[in-house]
């Protein structure tokens, strides 16, 4: 009998998905080059040459059997080994294959990472804004998400009120570094602090506090910016990630999580993860992406594009005098809307034909997303329409 | 906090992944063309080039963006559409894009199909013998499975304890035709039969009971054996195939789920789906696989080296005067142990390099499971191993 539960969420549409319906719709009327279409953080630069030879080469060189053969559930083995490899040298971490586990995507990594550390009933705890999959991600398992409140003045870590929700059923947190939506990275300092806390926070329960840390943007760092690797801090780490951003590959569905060799029962995170994806039925990413992306590692998109990006968003934004931190990364900025009510303010630009994403469904009212993976010249057609629709609509010049 | 439930699941391995191991630490004594490995289910003939060649042009030709973007969450919207085509024109039916669902290989396709109509609590009724990973597709969404006696006659249906476990509690019916491990088709006398049993059920319960019908042997049938479509028969079918098997490509995890146009809320099971994988954070299979299958429907492998070998078996088990049923498709073949424990007998034969599995895994004991998908120079000489194996330790010649 049809399962009642899923098919009421089909009537809960994803407001991003309902603003691009929105944007694809309108462009059919004006012409897509028409509608600034800030909506979906989909990656905007080409898949990098050398990927695309590598793949040539694999179909037109190696056995066919054992290119597209069964990878084991964890991953291939010499892709692992080669992903923690490069782990080690990029980060100094001490990584070996056994820590890793192949997943699709870092959508895949966060929600097998969760049911690994916890139970039905226990407690996640996130950071506000966050994405928004979170909520799914976490409710499936049957544990709970709770949010963090933003700390909207830097949109680093409100460790006031992380204080106030820490408890004894918290069996994991979650980051998101460099953050969707608001493009910052946390600081040395505010990880160094969120360690020692949960260190703390492990003590005074007597139990684990896992950290997952969701890095899907992890190598989309504008100039100067620092970056610490999360892991390198607290022990019982894993590091979620993804080649969609890095590779502008999201179709193909590779990440992993990395284990932190410190962490408890480091070496049996991966192939819990492989029994956890036997009772949900997907097995691995597929095979020949994952050999095609352990002969590129380290190797990026021209992601210099969004900084671009960014630098044209940011300093209308300021001319504008909207309130805005600077991102470290990311495609995407989280300026503060011009009324309290984002979504009505989102709502008046699409007059305009801008496409802005009201930060409520991030868990912070009052800002709005923009996700700048778009041609620099559409960025550059789009501030006239921005400074158009602040000029009228709330008389700001 | 690590979750005790996963923790445990890594002491359970599963017998075919233990006799599996054993055969590579045996292969690395004896060297690996002297160990007559029946037990692993891995396609054992080339891709097709055709297949290969369609990959290199795509990766040639098309805008990586395009190529390796993200698909829509229910697959892409050209390639369901083409998927729904074949299957009309194959199997006369009257899908649109709207029934279908892309997954990530028939695995992906039945625990999903399990989660969108069941809920915790209801029970889920295959056939022994069946595929054991049944268990965990089953098991992980908090629905009940129950097992079927197997009709080791003819390895059809045995109705009569069918209907035993039929109750107002059985939300779904999972059939595996061509069998994985008897080999045996389903005949349509057999399906008509349970689409009968199946409408007089719904009526008498006043609910829905869904046939999910897990299908990747479906293009290995052997010649002169009559494959009915399970869905051409049932209005509440769902249809769950995989490419693994006919294009030999289990890696690159492509698979799909076909709703029955008359089945309830039809429509709706393709997005339900969707909203399944958002939980669980897998989201779509490989777009570029997607992109390439899809250009290539109706293609296979070349499958009738499975016929071959099987033909070479089965003489010389029937010569031996082993019970078995001829196999109808598939790369399997379940006979008759010549002792009641098949453990036991399996673990005699290991002594002769011959890796067999016992039925007891299939909830069939008493049978043991030959998969030949290996060179058919591998199986002709493994025939005087079994001839020795049987001889020695039973006394048959």
């Amino acid at each position: 009998m049809i399962s009642q539960k899923y098919k009421e969420m089909l009537s809960a549409k994803s407001v991003i998905r309902q603003m691009s319906e929105w944007a694809v719709g309108r462009a059919k009327e004006i012409g897509s080059e028409n509608v600034f279409d800030f909506s979906l953080g989909n990656p905007s630069v080409a898949v990098p040459q050398a990927f695309t030879d590598k793949m040539i080469a694999l179909l037109q060189e190696r056995d066919t059997m054992e290119l597209h053969g069964y990878s084991q559930s964890q991953g291939i083995p010499s892709v692992r080994l080669k992903f923690a490899e490069f782990l080690n040298r990029t980060y100094g971490m001490d990584y070996t294959a056994e820590h890793l586990f192949m997943t699709t995507g870092a959508a895949g990594a966060v929600a097998h990472a969760i049911r690994a550390v916890t139970q039905p009933g226990d407690e996640v705890i996130t950071f506000a804004p966050f994405f928004p999959e979170y909520n799914h991600y976490v409710n499936q398992t049957g544990a709970v998400l709770k949010v963090v409140p933003a700390d909207t003045k830097q949109f680093q870590i409100h460790f006031e009120e992380f204080e106030k929700l820490l408890n004894p059923k918290t069996m994991a947190v979650l980051v998101n570094t460099p953050n969707n939506p608001s493009g910052i990275v946390y600081s040395t300092e505010t990880i160094k602090k969120l360690a020692q806390l949960l260190e703390a926070k492990q003590k005074e329960y007597g139990h684990d506090i896992f950290l997952i840390s969701d890095e899907p943007y992890r190598d989309i760092i504008f100039g100067g910016v620092e970056a610490p690797y999360v892991s390198k801090y607290y022990d019982n780490s894993l590091s979620c990630y993804s080649f969609a951003k890095s590779l502008s590959i999201p179709g193909e569905r590779l990440g992993y999580i990395a284990a932190n060799p410190n962490c408890t029962d480091s070496t049996l995170i991966s192939p819990m993860c492989a029994q956890i994806s036997r009772g949900i039925g997907h097995n691995c990413p597929p095979s020949i992406i994952q050999i095609a992306v352990a002969e590129v590692l380290g190797l990026t998109s021209e992601l210099s594009v969004y900084e671009t990006n960014m630098n044209i968003i940011y300093d209308t934004l300021v001319q504008l005098g909207f309130e805005v931190v600077k991102p470290g990364g990311t495609f995407y900025i989280f300026p503060r809307a011009l009324e309290k009510d984002s979504v009505a303010f989102c709502k008046k630009a699409m007059n305009y034909d801008l496409v802005l994403v009201p930060g409520d469904t991030f868990g912070c009212p009052g800002y709005f997303r923009m996700a700048y993976c778009i041609e620099t010249e559409k960025v550059e057609r789009a501030m006239p329409a921005l400074r158009k629709f602040v000029a009228q609509e709330y008389g700001v010049r």
